[in-house]
């Protein structure tokens, strides 16, 4: 099956280059973005995501800037030249979300929430639909057709691993399904290691198998100092670390490509 | 710790016996709903359940009557005076909801919908709180402080099972679940066999397992026609072996409460 | 399908009342046994455990004493009048275990390890299966086949828990289990709800869940001194503990047989 | 932390170029051995795997040619001068495997069976120790350590899979252990594609994936008439389909080792 293309913007999913999306887990604040997205920007991102609404699981925890957030990724957006995805996460956050942002995602948490995927289904925007971290990959296929069904076929999948008795790793990176659903749905799939590992010294090996396993992309948390992060830091590369990687699995991309993928039949 | 109690109605969880819910998977009609509802009330059902608005994998599959759902549940309820459960799966359903219905259950997919959570919260209705067939016994308790910041603090929580590499039953019934979030929460908690096992076979044994467990109520599908159902059909219960069902729950829970619990300390 | 009955000396698994077998995890020493093992006894145990030989997950853990145990278990049994199951991990360790021991336990991590199995199945001696960690129920089943198939019926089932994602406890108890192998198989089921909780608080309502789901008898850890034990202490009873936890599950197990069991068909 | 390598004849584990081993599930016989093993050798593989004693759930599946199909592997090692890998599942299969077999691999239903872990270390002889379907990587680590105390360090991991809740793979190829066991215990690691997943059009992303993420080498099932194999012919590969997967993981392998690892600070 061939995958289909999804553009946001300047940026295709599923065309002839792989597509780097990175920025901070959450919005923190309109200079560490800038920070973040010029670095990156140089560094070979191609989209810039960043969460201002952001589901976590106590409700005492930091739940993101709101559409505060989402203006001032609007404004990097513009600066930059560059296109942003952040989370939504209920139907009334759809209509604010139009104005400032490029492509919304679903969380892994909302991958479920069919009131949800309907909206976004008829907003008609590009969307970046989250495995949930306990879906079969056939319930994930049926989530994006709850989008689809709508008259939105702009819809790119993203592994971010699921949950297993494995304890050394956040979740476990379903690398599987990423041929899985690229060959029985034709959608693109990016490959999201930060969440899948919450571990900084997996993420290069994994960004690599991700490009092996024929991801379409791969979104990365940068943060311009990790260690102070007021999300998920643990998981974040610093500027430099991302350009090491970027670098790498840009190179890996283009060798595969021409090499590799030119004598490919069924894969 | 002590279960602190909910009332409903009449029905209260949490208090002197167990409370048994009883109903269709979901409302399919008027009539149906009627017989069902009388044959549960004879047999021993202290509150009716029934689904109008239905979360499904498939958007392609039946989704449910809707508000219509919603009022022919209310119809009901005062034909029988037995209290109502019913899903509320999206924030506007809230609005109608609370005409129609006495109790708001959170379905296991939208367990994570923390904007729908505080919602329900805000509404000030009692809620059965699913937990999700991928959360943790914490995430769960987090899940459910979302609806108690708000002032809410009638939540009843309901274990429905988790998912596991069991291919047998449709999910793995957690039994140490129940003894665990009463201790660790104060939440009556009330089991699902039905959806747990998916399995006729095994309703009668998980429903006395969870009386033995401790748990405070159970919710059992009951349909005039089990393999007629329009969804869930093979994990319902007819309406004689409701009752059987039913008679044997109700005698070993006075039974547990007379001669075991009188002399458990740390229970 | 009805359970078969296996006999261990005066001991009757899937006969007319529950069987309670006791004892510490790890034989640590005689004196240690003789008071674990006459206290037992006294409140109301009918067989006695105690681990030998012990799988450990660390080659450098305590291993256990190995044929000097046995020696330990066989004077024990014989002042207590009650017999003993001890796990055998290898094949050499049954000729010696024929001589001390009445019932031989396999041990989860060696559920699938068939040269055991067959080789229990030719000696001829009860056997006490447990279920692996990450063992389905068939496959289970299939491992009992490999006893039964040298022509050695004497096989009783135990369930100690399957491994999830939940962390607050051990394992997860999957009491489902128990009514679909009895009905399936035919086996007497034992459930060790120490092992699958890892938590003393927990013991008593498993205990008695297990007993509702129609549970054949319980394997309970027991020792003199919890917080001192060798291994698995957190998860051990005292001995005042299991004398109430004994009492309960014996009184419980009676009123069922005599009230619920007598009007169950297809239980 | 530098992997120390493993020599097995002319093979080096962890050393300068990825390792291909390559071959049937089961020997089948002396002449389809013979076919599989020079189509595989002129193909690229530098090792035969083909299995002589096979664990099967159930006792009534084909169980293997036994000490026959160890010497039927031992001809063919000679015709093709490549070493030759194959499971050795109880103590005293050591003996023979001794005569017949470079490499003992140890099963996943045996990663537990610390009996046969400490014999196959006191042999002495370089072991290929595949994951238990729900073992902990810390578990492995462990189990290889079983091996290590007896004072043989010639350990290879190999990793098959976990189980979850997916149901359209076999099991979960656990891409991220790769990195991890290499960093943290410091031991070669090969993937074994065909187990993880079952399925045949999943085995080229799968390889090529784990050669991103530094695996060492790859294992991978070759039967001359897959759909005719006597056992898991879903996941073999034709000998044209190993060619061709053969040299794309070989030119990947060169390619990262020349143009990516070189720069590689903490991979």
């Amino acid at each position: 099956m061939t995958v289909r293309e999804v553009k946001v913007g300047n940026v295709v999913f599923g065309g002839d280059r792989t597509v780097l999306i990175a920025g901070p887990c959450a919005v923190e604040g309109l200079q560490m973005l800038q920070t973040v997205a010029g670095a990156a920007r140089a560094g070979g991102a191609d989209m810039l995501r960043g969460g201002a609404f952001k589901p976590r699981t106590s409700p005492y925890s930091f739940q993101g800037l709101g559409v505060e957030g989402y203006r001032m990724l609007d404004k990097v957006r513009r600066e930059q030249g560059m296109p942003v995805v952040s989370e939504v996460m209920a139907v009334d956050q759809i209509e604010p979300a139009l104005e400032y942002i490029d492509m919304f995602q679903i969380g892994a948490r909302n991958m479920h929430n069919f009131t949800l995927l309907s909206a976004v289904g008829r907003a008609g925007v590009p969307v970046l639909l989250k495995r949930g971290f306990m879906a079969t990959v056939e319930e994930w296929l049926m989530a994006a057709e709850y989008v689809v069904k709508e008259g939105n076929e702009q819809v790119v999948l993203c592994e971010r691993g699921i949950r297993t008795f494995e304890p050394w790793t956040r979740a476990t990176l379903d690398i599987s399904s990423v041929p899985l659903v690229r060959g029985m749905g034709g959608y693109p799939v990016v490959v999201d290691p930060c969440h899948s590992s919450g571990r900084r010294d997996l993420l290069e090996p994994l960004s690599l198998a991700a490009i092996g396993a024929g991801a379409d992309g791969l979104m990365l948390e940068v943060h311009p100092d990790p260690d102070k992060a007021l999300s998920d830091g643990g998981q974040s590369l610093s500027v430099v670390d991302f350009e090491a990687i970027a670098d790498k699995v840009h190179r890996l991309d283009e060798w595969i490509r021409e090499h590799i993928n030119s004598d490919t039949i069924e894969r």
